[in-house]
């Protein structure tokens, strides 16, 4: 008799969202005439930009004929989409990265949680608090995190790095040495960054230890401050110790369009065996490459045309960033991110609880955001809102809020 | 010091394709005259139908919208999608299958690699021989297989099924009772069927030794014979015992739009735990959805102009494989497929091994085919080729065959 992965059963229900949604249901039921705001889920609202969209359709049109017809694609990705994204995201920073350094993905969610595959079982992996859940749930999923326990939301095996207002959310080396690191920066959920300077710090940390640095960049885009790094590879030493994951969702409106790409340089080694090699064994097996008609779109992301009107569209979330960010302090919040992300993490007024405030803020100002608490223990006390509203609604959401909450 | 996990570096070199590439190249250097047909690789060569391509393009122009802009999709697929695939490929044949019991994914290589993962790592599989490299590789991965012999070319823990000639492609039930059954049928690489009997032998099998039935239909649409089943949920007591996996690569020619689904019927449990939760799990913690414009375009495969068309393009290759295999009769060869698949499938003749035939081929015919060892031990002594060449190139390959070898 065949028996299950075991590891399965050990994961605690995923039931944020599904929560918050059955409260706003039950909330709009009970008060029919509220206009509720959602900026809850960290989900675009923009559509595609026009060059994306010009390209796209070019790239059906090539798909409808014999002599343009693109079948399986190479593995790691089309060579003119993995040149562009050297050039513009690496070369051009001045980070040594080349095209074939670059694996294309259908998304930064699926590389973050397979990217753990190529590693030991028995490996210690480190994770900020609050932090992204499939970084965890894709390790309880391969038996590497021990035993869970629901009251502390605590795994045995998982070594936690605070990130709160106390330590200014940068995160502290921890006792116990880690072998796999996950950074998120600009983080989710708390919108907060690092300088390169601690970046480097953490390099410099992970090359001493024999440490990987799983390096979560989705939100690059957003960057506004000169001294927080774009890419890791910016640090020295980078190449020997980090994997890089990066996305097309956020800079380029891509959650419905999906693509991704992970960056594993090729010096970046566990004595004789490269990790490139081992991604690339992973992706020829198990993956069969990102469609053409969606690498054509990211190829479009980098055109002249294309650079203008994504930075004009992440322009737009920032000023709603910007728009939360001062609305809520003029409302006497206590407020963190929203100057290099599109997240704002605000610290709940008067000790409510996270999920205490979510029903404050639905109530008072049929405000959706998403309870801190859901995102790790450390998370417990505050509330992450997010600018990927329109601005009418975001405006509104905050004078609302002003005015009630 | 991290670690790496260990089993990749068990894998054997992947070197089929490289070595043939590496073979024609060395041809065609020294011959530069000759003109070479390939009839290798299981790719599709007609571009997408007419009623896909439209459908593509309105979704993409839905995307540039704001008012019908999509962002993330569904875990499991958008309900247009899955309502469609249930009512045609399994309400209309009599299967009841409803669907939420749809996976929808970006292709069915990623679902055959990554559906062993929610089973135990001690579960033993049994595999067909010759077979898809992906069911093997995969579990390898996983650390389920045991020991390498590179001179057999078997592993320790697997459990091999020979498909050959002589039982008629019909594998046995192995001595030993497997956990996990892998089938592909139609067959890649043989081209060959179980009838609908025979795949209900294999049904009542597993439900009486309690083995999971992971049964790849990739190759459902080329079946043109009446007793070979479209799915295995023809067969009763299948829904307690299979999963079905299903791509559009090959009915559509989405190889390069990237669409496929799982089958995970409600009623498959291990004692109290259904595989549809786990499998659900997965999907949401490591995947997020295909693109909206690709389910779109699967959508429009079960649209009436869509079926017409699809209909039309799998008969062009279909004709091309009765070339193939009456031209091979024809010129004394012993052929296998090709009436149920595209894949046609030939004993080499003089005892001469996969790889001779492979050479032989090339020189006296200059045409490229697939060495029958790389798909396992028991593919030795036979060659594949696809029918989703060109028909005017498919016609002369086979003309030079007759001719010349």
């Amino acid at each position: 008799m065949y028996k299950i992965n075991e590891n399965y059963l050990k994961l605690p229900g995923s039931y944020l969202f599904s929560t918050i949604a059955k409260k706003v249901s039950a909330y709009q039921q009970a008060n029919p005439d509220a206009r509720i705001i959602r900026l809850g889920i960290g989900d675009v609202t923009q559509p595609i930009a026009p060059a994306i969209i010009d390209a796209m359709h070019k790239a059906v049109d090539e798909m409808g004929k014999a002599e343009s017809f693109h079948g399986y694609a190479p593995d790691l990705g089309y060579a003119f989409l993995r040149e562009t994204i050297a050039k513009n995201d690496y070369i051009a920073r001045g980070c040594d990265i080349s095209a074939d350094e670059i694996f294309v993905s259908d998304g930064a969610k699926s590389d973050s949680a397979n990217i753990q595959e190529i590693f030991a079982t028995d490996n210690k992996i480190a994770v900020c608090d609050p932090v992204y859940p499939v970084y965890v749930d894709s390790n309880v999923m391969a038996g590497r995190t021990g035993t869970y326990d629901a009251k502390t939301q605590v795994w045995s095996d998982v070594i936690y790095m605070p990130t709160v207002a106390e330590n200014n959310f940068v995160p502290e080396f921890p006792k116990q040495n880690p072998d796999l690191i996950y950074i998120c920066c600009p983080n989710n959920p708390t919108g907060t960054t690092l300088t390169k300077a601690q970046l480097q710090d953490w390099v410099d940390y992970a090359n001493k230890i024999g440490a990987v640095i799983l390096y979560d960049a989705a939100y690059e885009a957003y960057i506004s401050e000169a001294d927080v790094p774009h890419s890791i590879y910016e640090c020295k030493g980078a190449k020997t110790c980090a994997i890089e994951l990066r996305s097309f969702s956020k800079n380029a409106g891509f959650t419905g369009v999906r693509l991704g790409f992970a960056v594993v340089p090729k010096e970046l080694k566990c004595g004789d065996v490269s990790l490139h090699s081992l991604w690339a064994r992973r992706h020829g097996t198990k993956f069969n490459g990102a469609p053409y008609i969606v690498q054509r779109a990211g190829e479009a992301v980098y055109s002249e045309a294309g650079k203008a009107q994504l930075k004009e569209q992440v322009g737009y979330y920032m000023n709603n960033a910007r728009v939360i960010k001062e609305g809520l302090r003029d409302a006497g919040y206590e407020v963190y991110g929203g100057v290099n992300a599109p997240y704002i993490w605000l610290k709940t007024p008067n000790e409510m609880t996270s999920w205490e405030f979510f029903d404050f803020l639905l109530e008072r100002a049929n405000v959706v955001g998403t309870p801190g608490s859901g995102f790790g223990p450390h998370g417990e006390g505050y509330f992450r809102l997010t600018a990927f509203g329109n601005y009418e609604n975001t405006m509104e959401a905050l004078e609302r809020i002003r005015r009630n909450a």
